[in-house]
């Protein structure tokens, strides 16, 4: 059997896109990384690295280049490419790998799909009409937004935004039991699925304060959070809260759970980013694929210095991996 | 010249409170504590400590005996107390001391107040009608509510929630400019007479996810804290931001700044008490008086066990007694 080796679009050519590739790649014996592709332009890779580069046409022939280059799936040219300055033909290449990427993942020619940092302020420029990459992909995959969940997680961390990029005053009448129950069961199946936790524990940070201390400050916990995991605990997942969001993502907090729903981005990122910020990864639980990224942007102010560091993409690549065999071992992909 | 000893309040006598104040003392010479009393029922010490206490009628009276015994100004009978079971009785009590601590140091006869945790949910059967000790104790001090500013301290990180216990939907309409100036001037005041940082670094955090992205998310950074931070760097003041809350508390980040304010209780509480569980301060800046206390509640659910750690309440005397050093250094109290 040929293995199927990763795919990773190269997000931003402009951005640390190709230097955290390059060098997952230059680590890949160290770190023990199954075979990947990267889909963009060969030349952002050469722009910022001296490594071996392997232009290829095929995933099958990225599995076989891989101990010897970086093998690159050239998507299109980007243009003039200088790292630290965005401009549209990138963000038009970044998109097209996006496209291409998570196709051959689709498919099956890839075992699963990495994405790099994009720039969304220049591919909102070029028409681009989703939130942001995961939107995009799950709707590839035939999949509503509602039933796709975005989860980062850390060594000793992972959440869940049930509300991602919104207006903070806009979340309260976002929420609702379904959507907090849709997110809640997906997020129980992927972990069962991707992360091999059989009956995963679920833990909901509160929305107010004190998690509203029964209604005292604010209600969202009584209307929503507790009537859905209500329906959760019926259903047989567990579930517990809603807790005082702040209360609950110290060391001996975390223990008690396997991931933290969180009612909006910041209660969700700032403890993950907190405790993980180099090292973050963004999953996406609810695909018939399996897609994770680095949790962090295309840091512009730093690409083409050699400073950045390659570990979120590491524990991406990594992540992606462990997910697919253990989906291959329950026979589900 | 006779030492001022500090003064601090019991709490609810049911809480953890006499506890921590007992393990503290227990501490007194290893942690190198200044000399304090306690003020509350001495029963509810005695009911969960074996160690020496001493009655004492006077502030005076309790820094010679700090040596020996633990000194306890008996301010009423909470009536019968049992550890883990709050009462109105124990309530009754704990405000009592509250308002006799506070008076002892606004007075001068202690040299700062430290609180210990009340149940506010008791405290509002009796008829306390403030949100919280600290605006107690701002406004026996005379000082309105929008100029005493609450301030969380742990090692590695300073917060200031600018809204505190408020349904998290309320916080876009009570957020100003006049109240974001308010609450930094109060903050850059505090740092520099009860920390000694002449010039602190003031870093705000956006209010939306990732700053709101120039208004593409919500405009509370653009109508409201750009122009605050504005006025503050007008006035002189070191600020910054806002920034994207969830990329503001890692350790590199940390390092940029002195004190970060915050729209709203979560986004302070969750990194604070994400970093710095066990021993987080909460500090009252803006008042005449010194007045800290431990980051954490009754916990009714430990009381009488011998499960509670004193850290928070060993940090809260220490940092209370520098900032004493502090002030009289500079000759303000």
């Amino acid at each position: 059997m040929t293995v199927r080796p990763l795919v990773i679009s190269m997000g931003d050519p402009a951005g640390i896109g190709p230097e955290i590739i390059a060098k997952a790649w230059t680590a890949r014996r160290d770190e023990r990384l199954a075979p990947f592709l990267a889909v963009g332009d060969a030349r952002a890779i050469e722009r910022v690295w001296d490594g071996p580069v392997s232009r290829v046409t095929s995933p099958a022939d990225a599995a076989s280049a891989f101990d010897q280059a970086l093998p690159v799936l050239v998507v299109e040219d980007a243009g003039e490419i200088v790292p630290g300055q965005p401009d549209l033909d990138g963000a038009r290449c970044a998109l097209h790998a996006l496209e291409l990427a998570a196709g051959m993942t689709r498919s099956g020619a890839a075992a699963a799909l990495v994405t790099g940092p994009v720039s969304k302020a220049q591919l909102y420029q070029i028409g681009f009409s989703y939130p942001g990459q995961t939107e995009f992909v799950a709707e590839r995959c035939g999949i509503a937004g509602q039933n796709a969940v975005m989860m980062l997680a850390g060594p000793s961390l992972r959440v869940v935004p049930i509300t991602t990029h919104v207006p903070l005053v806009e979340v309260s009448s976002l929420l609702s039991v379904d959507l907090v129950v849709a997110k809640a069961r997906a997020t129980a199946r992927g972990l069962a699925r991707s992360f091999g936790i059989r009956s995963p524990r679920l833990a909901f940070a509160g929305f107010n304060p004190h998690a509203g201390e029964n209604g005292a400050i604010g209600r969202e916990e009584i209307d929503i959070l507790m009537p859905a995991i209500a329906q959760l605990i019926y259903e047989g997942i567990d579930a517990t809260g809603p807790f005082a969001a702040d209360t609950m993502f110290h060391a001996r907090a975390r223990s008690q759970y396997d991931v933290a729903l969180c009612c909006y981005h910041d209660q969700a990122l700032v403890p993950l980013k907190t405790l993980h910020f180099d090292e973050g990864v963004n999953v996406t639980l609810g695909l018939p694929i399996v897609r994770a990224s680095p949790d962090h942007g295309t840091a512009f102010g730093i690409a083409g210095k050699d400073e950045a560091h390659p570990g979120a993409m590491i524990a991406a690549i990594r992540l992606a991996a462990e997910a697919v065999e253990r989906r291959i071992v329950q026979g589900c992909c």
